[in-house]
């Protein structure tokens, strides 16, 4: 449970941070997608580099990492797959239902792109691992990824309500076996199975 | 081989889409790390949102596909992994060796984390499956990934120059069997097989 304090430390940050980082999203998108000419091309990326250096003069070192608001709540607000301050982010969100089981919905677009109209092979990897380790994951307990395969039964569209799902088939020790697919409205696209360590 | 033509028209393409595409990959990585207050970050948004309504006048429909200059030549801009458009893609330079063997080196920033200084372990996975299966791809007549299973071995870390690799350990008829693996500095991290399909 979050305290008050981090509670509204959190909506505050969020509030500063969000709405740039959906902003940078779309910008992504159309990135891929303009036909734009020469002369405008150029001045977009005039002017956003001169928003990069004015984000840039208080850079945090390295990477965003996992950070704490004042009392001790993480954010992991930097994750390629769900980090809310990160751009190249769906974000996905990742739902955890009492029984264990894990579940997110997502659409993906041109950004993420392989075939031609289709979700990259790799994405799909990515995103599956992603939601099975969840099924992993407890509170100050991280799990890393010891072995994961994917199954791909046929393309995933782009532009296309996903459900990606998951759930813990048994747990030997400090290794969790999880389970887990992505479906379209037609069926499953890709099945995996992982190994997921919490390190001793 | 290229046309002259050809040629000339990819390069004056290039020299439209490339540096805003780099521009973005700035921005995409200050957007994770900045600490810019309410106001900065505010007033970079609103330049954002100016930039995505311009570059968003001429949008091709749906995401960027293969496309081809006018006599042919294949262009995969748009892809997750290598597209020179996509600012998401670190973008991965993937190297053909006669002797088949596939290799291509990076370094991957904030915008690819996972655990803290580390790269997630499903982009481990997005860019194995995108090696191993480069060493199946033939001109005009690209694999599909099958299977892709990844071990990891030991943390990624950002920042950090990473070499990819992957070579065809044996192919059946229309299935290549790849092996691969990315090694840091210190040796292996990730080690990965696949099966990749030339669909009949």
């Amino acid at each position: 449970m979050l305290s008050t304090m981090a509670a509204s430390e959190l909506a505050a940050l969020r509030a500063v941070y969000e709405p740039l980082t959906q902003s940078v999203r779309k910008l992504i998108d159309v990135t891929i997608r303009t036909q734009a000419d020469a002369a405008t091309a150029t001045a977009a990326k005039d002017a956003i580099d001169r928003v990069t250096d004015e984000l840039g003069t208080t850079l945090l070192e390295g990477s965003f990492g996992v950070q704490h608001t004042s009392d001790g709540q993480p954010m992991v607000w930097g994750n390629v797959v769900m980090g809310l301050r990160n751009p190249a982010a769906p974000p996905l969100i990742v739902h955890h239902e009492p029984d264990g089981r894990v579940w997110s919905d997502v659409v993906l677009g041109a950004a993420y792109e392989g075939p031609a109209g289709h979700v990259h092979g790799g994405v799909c990897a990515m995103l599956l691992d992603h939601v099975l380790g969840a099924t992993a994951h407890k509170p100050g307990q991280p799990a890393v990824t010891g072995t994961l395969t994917t199954r791909y039964r046929r393309g995933t569209r782009l532009g296309c309500p996903l459900r990606l799902e998951a759930h813990v088939d048994r747990v030997e020790g400090v290794k969790t076996f999880a389970v887990g697919r992505i479906t379209d409205p037609e069926g499953v696209t890709v099945e995996a199975d992982g190994i997921f360590i919490h390190p001793r």
